[in-house]
């Protein structure tokens, strides 16, 4: 069953069991989609207002660019923990003969690659979700503020959640170019930090 | 219907959409739900393994506070919005008599008083949570590191999200003692933010 069509206590549960799978990468990029989630509900909740009619455009912009992050990092949750089970599967594999071990490497190979891949694009969507945010912060409806806030904080959440899921995963991947572009993320961390850090500043000041 | 009763990707649409309920609050507090539930993870991936006796009984001790904190942090996912509910029907009570007036004054003022209750409980809880992970880091199953990381993150993003949900009420509060008792939050999340900072760096130097 897919985590995003079970109840939400059934897959708090089930996250909370030790059931290796789903662990961080998942929870990283659900604290993602709820980070673009209250982005949209913001720009939806200065939409079509006369009040905020200087908003319009760049919240009409902002809604577009948080409901294709969205839709996105719900899939990248269960994503996530169908690319760990895919390297559990791999341990798994018989490694009786030559053949076999081979055939077990590569599979541990090519799994750890997609595991690894997938939290680096959680990453990148993070970072955008971030930029999206920005952009209407004092530009939106200001009673629902404190909900930009949360939504930054839920973005950072998942960057930094799924950067730690890169690097766990990192000494399996073999291709050097590979590893060089998964390892370039830092920078995504470091402007992620800053940014957030803007964001919840700029919230505070409006509460 | 209750949010921890819909499907996961029923109440991201929820959150995502232009109903200010539920909103930042409980995004918060389902933030946290995941950071104690990683760390109950965390435990179970090492209780009962020989290869880890040293940590039995750390993680034992871990395991119950984690265990009774998800409770409460679940409980808190619907708790705020109800809260919000409260104080949004208050708002639409009639205002046409004195008598009318007093009852709505009072009902904003009451309602009000719970939506910041509500967050204020979750930062104590989260603050706990981040105590608790404290106490396994380098004492449990070194496989799920980054779990603990992302457990911190998640703690952190509902402390200071909860917090922002406190300051958006407070002006609504009219007991002062009360008042005072809310803005020490402050000291709250930046213990939290130290921390979280600190489990962060540790778990990273593991990885």
């Amino acid at each position: 069953m897919k985590l995003v069509e079970m109840k939400v206590n059934e897959y708090l549960d089930v996250l909370k069991s030790d059931a290796p799978a789903p662990g961080g990468g998942s929870a990283s990029a659900l604290a993602a989609a709820q980070g673009v989630a209250l982005v949209s509900m913001v720009c939806d909740l200065t939409l079509g207002k006369e009040k905020y009619a200087e908003y319009q455009d760049v919240c009409g912009e902002a809604k577009t660019k948080a409901s294709d992050l969205y839709s996105k990092l719900v899939a990248s949750i269960d994503k996530d923990t169908e690319a760990f089970n895919l390297v559990s599967a791999a341990f798994k594999m018989p490694k009786g003969t030559d053949e076999e071990k081979a055939a077990r490497s590569k599979a541990i190979a090519d799994g750890t690659l997609v595991a690894t891949e997938v939290p680096f694009e959680t990453m990148m969507l993070c970072a955008e979700g971030l930029k999206v945010t920005e952009m209407i912060i004092g530009k939106s409806n200001p009673n629902a503020a404190s909900d930009l806030g949360v939504a930054a904080l839920n973005l950072l959440s998942g960057v930094k959640g799924a950067w730690l899921n890169v690097l766990i995963n990192l000494p399996g991947v073999k291709d050097e170019a590979q590893k060089e572009k998964f390892l370039a993320g830092k920078k995504t961390i470091v402007e992620a930090e800053a940014l957030a850090a803007k964001i919840y500043m700029e919230v505070s000041a409006m509460l």
